[in-house]
């Protein structure tokens, strides 16, 4: 699979017009890229599989630009001025306070004025509106929708219905029912990048990723974006009842990428460059499962830093519950509040980047 | 009923200081208007009674220039400055989302800043406030309060308690009980203007209004604001058990407009200029009556757009159930989004005619 | 107690960096205030104990100024770029509309951009996250955050969590627990202070409070910050079963105070230079011991407007329910609609005065 950065979207949106949403659906995500990409650049961010290498380098290389300009006052008043004319609608019916904070910063960062809706209790669909009609609705007052749902789909279904129509605008999706979170998955890999430059960036390095990673969304989108880079092995470290998905590993051993399964974890510690902590994702369990397993054992405790590479790198999605003892904080390789930072400015970057704003942001 | 411009406000301020809110609410509202007026132009916006046709198009000049401006960067840029050092409290205690964000962007697009009370028990009443001191603790803090209430004649309220102190801030309705919504009102004259523009304006003119005529209350607004306009012929097209109420009725026959009332719908369609499609309001029933009744007959259907002229349109409040076939979106007679998002335009030349900016805009 | 505008921060926090939560809460406040202070300047605004008479006097100097400057369009935009490249999250654990209303618009008028998290629900604490954790992460997204919280120490905690991080941000206190809630005093003082400009300030007047002295949080804090004045005389009135705890009595006699206390109401009035009322706190009761005492005799009625000295005042932190008659809005001597405007103002001063913006505002 190749993303093409052409602009093959009247081609796209003539074919998908006639269809529906179903099909639509079921078609191959790498078949359908073309409609949510506009003259060579991402116009909705539904999928992590949208994003190569160059695009990943890009936003990394944009990102690392805003994190510098927006440290003096004058350079924070020239990114605010970039999308002042903008508006943007934050629709989390699904609760997410992070997620909501980070994306609500990045867009106040460059200036853009916003507007939320956080449950689905006081929207329009009590009085039986339909989901395409209250995104067409924010289409009409927004410049902009960046959506979380609890159903998979629900940010695509966005996509597809107002890309069919005479004025879409762009959605970035921060979260869709238990698969995708691209922006997450983007963060994940610029901290990854951020950390690993000053030793040869990610290409050869071993990722642990620890926990719940049957259920865990970060450690699936990470797992596939790995696929950008030469030579990493991931090991897997879980109870065996919380093993990672056939679908990931199969995608892996077609990519050819080195992955081991362990249900150890101290052992395993000191062959890590990045260890990838997970809390457990009960709010998932079906019959109380996350209750028989022992989870207490894929912890990392202050003993464990001593295991640790001295270059090695501490990642956690946050929040955290028990999975990090808060002493390790301060200490210089545990970067996951870094990594939360990081989150707000790759979501400032990718705002730039569909609105076209990146070369600005260069030359400043 | 005649519309004075002129600045009778202090000495209805004498008149009212005296008189109890009883006595205020029931006097007719054609004799109170100057309490609501500043120097010739509208202080508090509460009631479409308030709407003459040359404040009509007057609002419709502002309203085009506004949509023209905001098209450019630097346009935008020049309406967002005009009202940067003043802020709005959105007050609705009853939810609307599309109201609310409409008004929201509305602010936004002329710089106001905002903050919102969406809901009675995040507020002070919890600890015993009268409603009275709600309304002038928000008056303490904001330039204008934009308020939407489950009660009717609240607004009013708010705009009587402030009007008599020494520091009244302008009041605008966004809805309240189930009869008065002048802003909706206004948007709809504008979205009959706007489509009929090139064919005479709105007089002449045959408009349908179709469904729950008994209870919505944007069909009783747009029949009184008809008034304005030259041999407009109304038809209502309803089940027999929601025709519109009398007392619009006796207002027609009382100013000589015209209008036929039928519970037949397809038959009428060629006969329309305009088709005003509306939901049934079963959020009002008392015994679930809009159960009993088939109003799956008062739909739009696909088949319909044949039966309709050529330069007809089709509108619609929203939020729409199954009153339109969303498929019917794309032909060029449905205006019912164009009818939102002039929604947002209308309330932004609003806010510019209260805070006396029409002049700043014209000469832009 | 006196406060030092030294910096000896630095000193603190290696002091504190190794003492456990519970240590440092049970510190006296006058001994740990060097933590909260940076380079001559309150950092983290947590105590009323924080202000002495210098601080409130530069306080007020700002508030006057940011008054007057607020007047014109001119002004408002200077204002409004102070702080446009900071951000602020207001964390109202425990609703409070007037106060979150307060500083809201308080960091709007300097251009702060604003997030809100109004209840624990929406929040990641939801998922299991720490109290810790969560101030934390807004610490990666904001630059200042307002908190209020119904537990006791909360604002305390946050502080204490940041300020031995290498990223604090400041904390203001916006209420927590049933006794601290510094700008509320910081307002009272204000308003007493300007009220009493021109005859003489504060020095040797008259201060009766009525009502629930007991469990009223602003009574407790305005007759703590009166040490700050010469010769002032302090009457307690309040039904016997809520009269003023003996911790603040034993302050005041401490600091050679003098107070009275009385059931007394009306009789007490001609002697009163300022009559501060209070709401019953009945949301505070254990066993319904509000209904069973009669505070109506503790209620300002239009009659008493009589026995008032000619330049007293009367004050209310509001929200009231009957202790005054609305209609005594209306007489000069009634301050408490501009003491609340006063908050918002004091508010201003108090992030211009956190963010080192003093001198800029005098120089305007």
């Amino acid at each position: 699979m190749s993303i093409h950065y052409s602009s093959n979207f009247f081609q796209a949106k003539r074919k998908y017009l006639s269809v529906t949403w179903e099909d639509f659906y079921t078609t191959r995500i790498s078949d359908k890229l073309d409609f949510f990409f506009r003259q060579g650049r991402l116009f909705d961010v539904l999928f992590s599989q949208q994003f190569d290498r160059e695009f990943i380098e890009r936003i990394f290389t944009i990102t690392n630009k805003i994190r510098l300009v927006s440290k003096t006052k004058y350079g924070a008043d020239f990114l605010r001025s970039l999308l002042a004319h903008k508006r943007a609608m934050l629709y989390f019916v699904q609760p997410s306070t992070r997620t909501f904070l980070s994306f609500h910063s990045a867009c106040q960062i460059l200036g853009m004025q916003t507007a939320a809706v956080q449950s689905i209790h006081t929207s329009s669909e009590v009085k039986g509106e339909s989901f395409d009609d209250t995104i067409r609705t924010f289409s009409s007052y927004f410049d902009i929708i960046i959506m979380r749902h609890p159903l998979e789909g629900h940010a695509e279904r966005a996509s597809f219905v107002l890309n069919r129509t005479k004025r879409p605008i762009p959605i970035i999706n921060a979260g869709s029912g238990k698969d995708q979170h691209p922006t997450q998955a983007l963060l994940d890999i610029f901290t990854l990048m951020r950390s690993f430059q000053p030793i040869g960036g990610i290409d050869e390095k071993t990722i642990m990723m620890v926990g719940d990673l049957k259920r865990g969304r970060t450690v699936r989108s990470l797992s596939y974006l790995l696929k950008n880079f030469r030579n990493v092995k991931i090991i897997y470290s879980s109870p065996d009842e919380f093993r990672m998905n056939s679908d990931i590993k199969d995608f892996l051993a077609e990519h050819n990428i080195s992955y081991t399964e362990t249900s150890e974890f101290e052992k395993i510690l000191p062959q890590a460059d990045a260890v990838y902590m997970t809390r457990i994702q009960d709010e998932h369990d079906q019959a109380g499962e996350s209750k028989k397993t022992d989870f207490s054992r894929y912890a990392l405790r202050l003993e464990h830093l001593d295991l640790l590479k001295s270059n090695s790198i501490i990642m956690h999605p946050l929040p955290r519950r028990t999975e990090i003892d808060p002493q390790i904080d301060n200490d210089p390789r545990a970067v996951y509040w870094r990594q939360e930072r990081n989150g707000m400015r790759i979501r400032c970057a990718l705002l730039a980047h569909i609105f076209n704003l990146e070369t600005k942001i260069l030359e400043y």
